[in-house]
């Protein structure tokens, strides 16, 4: 069954705005009567029958509770957006997939890329969500600078960087037991030492992802897939 | 440092091929008397010290061993190539920088792509293995048919499918304390339920990955990352 991301939802009727209903009409040709599932990504998906349908909105009637999915743990990656977008980009469906929270391009000061534009993201992050059937749809956040992520309140935080002269935790084997956690992955030429000072001196964990030298979106799938897949 | 793989290489020398030569020369502009890193991929990585280089060849004195890797853990995995080429060489370049040892395109009922041309994919791996300065190139076999994999003789061979309603073990959990295993991993359409039951009637055990509907190449990320990152 197909999935779809409403603009209103409670639990008795879902309005679909005007790209999700072009998807179902033009797309997956779908008709007045189907069964389809029916989100807002904030945990539980719904099934429900399309009554009416058009190019530019669609409106459902929900018939019951498809999945129900608690959050259990809390997981957000900040990460240099990579001089390739389509490295980038296969990050942020990869992490959707295996349920990240949240996700902010850190601009810091090896960073190739110094823009990204979150419109593209959110794109790719629904449609990943979807094609997952996750409950969950991941936040991504406009672009910061390192000095703001700092700043940041998360209980757990922690910064991976390659400096292997500094001491570190492995990240990959304690993430897991973290409920509530903020890790920043530096971009293609890593995180500069004053970087990694200033950041200690905040209160971050300094962390390693095992031995192997991980690329930038490879170093973010295997944080995400060693917090959240377990 | 730059990694090169050589085609020759014995503990006083190496010689490199005409590819990496051009890279050396061209892309690099590397010259003689220059340090460089060469493997052959198979778990050592020599130091070495340019003394002839040309576009078609090039000659190193090796000076030292940089690093030395035995293998704690061998992991084959084989998978349905993805109708999108570019996911699917997306997972291999991923598995092999988080150390995958043997890949194997497979062929099943529901592959929506029948042929891979794997001149392209050792590119990749190769490419892979240097950026990730892994001792190891993984073996990238030709495809095969989904009942020839089924003669394998790996010691722990594991078949992952979609069916909830058989009974299957959780492979994330488990993988990493399997010395030797091959892993299948199926389509977009994942196995044909006559193909899932030739493989148990053989002796595959059954797994899952989890609670998430993940991709084909998601999946076989995962399965390596699991299995080799710890």
């Amino acid at each position: 069954m197909h999935l779809f991301y409403a603009d209103e939802l409670n639990p008795q009727q879902a309005l679909l705005g005007k790209e999700e209903s072009h998807h179902a009409t033009r797309v997956l040709r779908l008709a007045p009567g189907e069964e389809v599932l029916v989100t807002q990504g904030k945990g539980v998906i719904y099934k429900g029958v399309i009554t009416q349908l058009s190019k530019t909105e669609a409106r459902l009637d929900i018939t019951g509770t498809f999945s129900e999915e608690k959050r259990q743990k809390y997981l957000h990656i900040a990460i240099g957006p990579t001089k390739s977008l389509d490295r980038f980009e296969f990050f942020l469906e990869k992490a959707t997939e295996m349920g990240v929270d949240e996700i902010t391009p850190l601009l810091s000061f090896h960073s190739e890329r110094k823009v990204y534009k979150t419109d593209r993201g959110r794109k790719i992050i629904q449609a990943a969500a979807k094609q997952s059937l996750s409950n969950w749809l991941p936040q991504l956040n406009e672009p910061v600078n390192f000095n703001t992520i700092l700043d940041s309140t998360s209980p757990q935080r922690c910064i991976a960087h390659c400096d292997a002269s500094r001491k570190r935790e492995d990240l990959l084997t304690s993430v897991s037991s973290y409920p509530n956690c903020l890790v920043l992955i530096g971009p293609e030429g890593d995180f500069s030492r004053e970087e990694i000072e200033a950041a200690a001196a905040k209160g971050f964990a300094e962390v390693h992802l095992g031995t192997r030298r991980l690329r930038t979106e490879t170093a973010g799938i295997a944080v995400v897939m060693a917090g959240k897949l377990y």
